[in-house]
């Protein structure tokens, strides 16, 4: 069943563990099918070196495994409320790598401090408030992701220009079209925060970038003028 | 004598520097057969490169060579207080890995700033008192390790739930029920605290994570509630 | 046409990569050929691993692409304007190197620190001002040519003596008598930025480095009396 | 002539590249003969990749070269200046490892803040004051290594107890009783060095580790009554 996608999801799995941003089991990565209404996610704790597509696990968005033997990942009940929320998202990441985990754990937005963030993130990275005593006991992934999409909602943020987010104390999830453009917004977000941790060293009063350069580069990437690349 | 536990107490030892968690021969890792009362540990001052199962020394909880021709790692009498200690310990570790050290340097305990610390220590990493010239001069290597008993009783600690410990101006102690789960917290302990400190460079008035999240992230992982992986 | 340099530019954009300057395609290596007038640039958004030296596109300093099926990198009208001003620069490179990046988003110059800067840059490394929104607006890649030609103007600076730039909130620009060079003074120059932001944490009130061991450094390796290295 | 120690001089250049030390051509290991009153040194700009053991130049302390073709390291008269004085040295190193050039930079010595630092240096690594103009413009080369004997003389320091010096806004040298020594203790001040910067950041007012900690930790691994290792 879905057995490309599963590659896919796999893949990105493995991709993510690549690039350096994750320890030992630390990270998931989802990747939606929105015709059948499922989406595959990696199984819960299973050692990277040890994972192989066939162990991904095929769920539905009330929270059903359709296939495989292992457990989803425990944040499986964050993705699905992304995915009910965002129709437009294909794939979701969640990590502990170690800036943006510093960052969420600050408690606070990244700042659009230059081009590198603009390029892909149109605003700040947003920071979630902490969830309460009573979400966390009630259902603490899925009270996650509905926090995830308060902030968006109140702040009037729109998640495909902002594929990212920063909860509290806790680090980042981040998402895009597919599996693959999740985790490439995960190592810019990783990229991105570091600089913005160097940059406020350098110069505790640095200011974000000028709104002109800001919206020039997103809109370089992004959107109908984007001229960026070799086109599609 | 005791061949599965060398080549584990070896193995973990491998593992420790292809973590990066070593410089030249700075770490050792023990662990503990409780039914022969026998440890087995590192020798002093091999280099990893040359480093055999063979050349792990078999010791007694009085600080007697059971087995082996080389000397034992000159920390070996603070591994033989935390054994006699803490009875549900199976290995240890000692390393002089820089995050960690850091904060052993600074004088302070880790604050619980996120989840990444809280999956593994349900409280902040605790920092010890500096040993006095006269428990330095009398028995060094041992009076560490009953510093840092002493750090735990005071505070109330359990060391199964708090497997991690700084000596001040020294470094870290982790363990775990086998020498494996050791490193795998000296792993954790670096990366946490090297969040740690970026957290606070990026916000000096940051607050530990709500006790709320604290407990959730603990006991996701740890007790007869936990539903992280796959199970046992 | 201008094989040659096509091997030679990609070569210096594959070192780039290599040099763990560039995550995915944020960066572009050119080198010009002064006897044609043209240029050779890396095509926008291709990736590194899927990069060969026939995919370098061959432009004039009017913008116009002479050879190859790709586009040109988005920043090719910076390098012309480069190029058009500074007749003996063979070379120019573009990062989005992180600890370059911090000091361009903090809006600093770099301080010459030491002899690790001196011996390449002979004075501060500049960072521009920031483009107006007109500029932006009109031609944003030509005009972060033009603030560049200002920066180095106004201040009296000879682009052969102090081979890089920070534009704010940006990244840094490198150039040289050939690409490799420009590639080379790319990878001191993260070095030196580096070094600069940890000089500040250890000491805010650091001074640079006095005249006499800056000019010194620069001259031991520049000009008639170099006696670095095994000459020429 | 001399072909051990040029294998040995060349080993240890390098290691000096392989332990991350060296960007480009900057560093340089050199090892003495007592017994003919030479020393073998890199030459000066030769890219490590190049290197081969027969390119190592022979020199004489009074700056002769004895054998080889190419020029030695630029920085050849502060090596003879530390042989002549300290006549127990056997090999020297000089970096620009990030780490210990930013303390350089910062002009300030590095505080004993923890037993790994005590393993190594009996104090404080000393920084030097700058050179004056007329200093610089007499012979630069050998005045770094009169400074740096300057230093040791008016603080009381034994060369062999303390094998690092922080040249101001420059960076280290190390030595120890061979180039193997040398670069050994290269790496560790580089550790060192990083670790103290991070303590300093997690608490400003970090203290030095206590005396009785800082002599213990040196005496077990230097003098008649050290246990670290397996003995000699």
């Amino acid at each position: 069943m879905l057995e490309d996608l599963k590659k896919q999801v796999y893949e990105a799995n493995m991709e993510l563990s690549r690039r350096g941003l994750v320890t030992y089991t630390w990270g998931n990565v989802s990747g939606m099918d929105r015709e059948s209404g499922y989406f595959i996610i990696k199984p819960s704790g299973v050692a990277y070196e040890a994972l192989r597509p066939e162990d991904m696990v095929v769920m539905d968005l009330c929270g059903k495994r359709i296939e495989g033997t292992y457990r989803p990942s425990s944040d499986t009940a964050t993705h699905i409320e992304l995915y009910k929320k965002y129709r437009d998202i294909g794939g979701i990441v969640h990590t502990h790598s170690p800036e943006a985990v510093a960052w969420a754990q600050a408690g606070r937005d990244i700042p659009v401090y230059g081009t590198t963030h603009a390029d892909y993130f149109s605003g700040p990275v947003p920071c979630t408030r902490n969830l309460t005593p009573a979400e966390t006991e009630e259902a603490y992934e899925k009270n996650t992701g509905l926090v995830i999409i308060e902030t968006f909602e109140e702040r009037g943020l729109v998640a495909a220009y902002t594929p990212a987010v920063l909860c509290a104390n806790h680090g980042p999830f981040t998402w895009g079209k597919d599996a693959a453009e999740a985790v490439h917004n995960a190592v810019v977000l990783e990229v991105v925060a570091g600089m913005a941790r160097s940059t406020e060293l350098i110069n505790p009063r640095a200011l974000p970038a000028p709104e002109n350069i800001r919206e020039k580069h997103f809109y370089r990437k992004h959107g109908p003028d984007a001229y960026y690349g070799q086109g599609s």
